[in-house]
């Protein structure tokens, strides 16, 4: 029995130290290991090519090293696996902190004011006051709820979607598609953590995105094919909305001649809104290994049926 | 007795309708009134041009429209009057906000990845936790405090330095010019909130960059001449500094020639940091009016011997 880790050397060693002490009667290995894989329990990776989970003929757990599970096509992954996405407190406060800066940024009229610097130009854009902003979070999971606790001191209206009610203190809560509509018009700035599923898949496109309100803002740190790259652009250019922040894209990087690159109205960066503490995702992993041993539930195992 | 507003028709309006309101016995006149000015004790301000003090000969109080009053140049203001700043919560909390976007936008390396963009390139900067972010803030008012409050959530190493010492919770606190470099040496993200004085005139030069640690970034949403814009220039030229957030300089708007608006590590947003709200302002006013018919300390007066 051991465990097979897929990932940088960098981030082995930490997670390597980790396990030595805290788990050290599981042997752990490498990708690049050379020996039989055939005691293979466990595999850690985040990458999913094609052949991977089958060379592991004794795999009982796939653990994903992000939030996000939809390279692993949950809705026709192996029955007798289970899949297990990574919930760390480390990557959901990174996530908060990046929406909240995007958040500012954009109620602040960051974009047109870099904007307005590139021509020289010396123009105050007003301030609206913090009770008429409205920010909108799809996705209430731990990152949404990490996100809006973040956002909370600010004095912003909030709201949330996701696809079965949730119940947050001072977040109006909607949900289901037939409530979307309603969510969309009162968002001033979109916040798109969403998890990826054939549901999700293009929700940012022409129809919802002509929803929101006048002069709206979308931070796009969902995963990328969530948004349908032709759609925003045509939004701003016509200027229904004001600008956007975006990190996620499919595919990453982006060819050259993507238009995001140069459009003046969206900031585009590199899938940097968060990343996982290698310590303490080597320890929610243990944690759940020991849990899995126990016939526990683990913490973040997927729902193959709704993806997530 | 009356009162003057010199200001802009709009705010002119909100003003008088609160004057009306809360202080009906007290006429309200904006600058362009042609009534005698011999019953003028109050004077609304933030231009000072030579001579509109001289115009009214029975004035009693001056208040600045904002929260600097170095306009009025403190030191040669005249004995018989009052001089009263701006200390109104949505002045501070403005800024709280534009401080904590700034601080974030800079820990997450925004304007490097602005520029990454306009090349096409496609690479991660990393980010340090949290509690390896050491944020100093220059200026301990009320404005340096409100920052300081929004910036607490976020687990940063928060330091403060101010002219006399204070004692802030969560807050390392330095004081006096003997402990600026040690002050200096342990930020990060140094933001400027100082008042202009004779003292702080200049204090961003290049001996005092030079005390920041290597990579530093800087906020600066004081006043213009508290920078020595060359020598800004030259340490993020040079690599000593990362990037910095520039919201206030002098004069303004700069010359079209003026390096800030074409440098890469420069983000130059044209004085927006914070406005006054008219309405909770005007209230602010009122106050001290009555205050000042009491007998009473007025809000923000003006220590004229230190110059804020």
């Amino acid at each position: 029995m051991s465990i097979v880790f897929n990932s940088s050397s960098e981030r082995a060693r930490i997670w390597s130290a980790r396990f030595t002490q805290l788990l050290p009667d599981l042997p752990f290995r490498t990708i690049d290991d050379r020996s039989s894989r055939a005691d293979v329990e466990f595999l850690v990776t985040w990458k999913n090519p094609p052949g991977l989970l089958e060379s592991f003929p004794n795999l009982k757990v796939v653990f994903s090293t992000g939030a996000g599970v939809d390279q692993f096509e949950p809705e026709g992954f192996p029955d007798h696996l289970k899949l297990v996405r990574m919930i760390e407190p480390g990557l959901s406060s990174g996530m908060a902190e990046f929406v909240l800066m995007a958040v500012l940024m954009l109620r602040r009229d960051m974009i047109a004011y870099a904007e307005q610097q590139r021509r020289k130009e010396w123009k105050f854009l007003g301030i609206r006051p913090a009770t008429a902003t409205r920010v909108g979070v799809m996705g209430l999971g731990e990152m949404g709820q990490a996100a809006l606790a973040a956002l909370a001191p600010m004095g912003f209206a909030l709201s949330g979607w996701s696809r079965n009610r949730r119940e947050i203190a001072g977040v109006s809560c909607h949900a289901g598609i037939e409530e979307l509509p309603h969510f969309l018009g009162g968002s001033d700035i979109l916040v798109c953590l969403l998890p990826l599923t054939g549901e999700t898949r293009g929700i940012l496109n022409a129809a919802n995105l002509s929803l929101l309100p006048q002069g709206a803002c979308l931070v796009q740190v969902g995963r990328g094919p969530h948004l349908v790259d032709a759609d925003l652009i045509a939004a701003l250019d016509s200027g229904r909305l004001g600008a956007a922040l975006v990190d996620v894209l499919e595919p990453e990087p982006p060819a050259p001649e993507h238009p995001f690159w140069s459009h003046p109205r969206i900031l585009y960066t590199p899938h940097v809104a968060s990343t996982i503490q290698p310590a303490s995702s080597a320890d929610v992993v243990i944690e759940n290994i020991l849990r899995f041993r126990r016939n526990e539930p683990m913490i973040g195992l997927v729902d193959l049926s709704r993806g997530y």
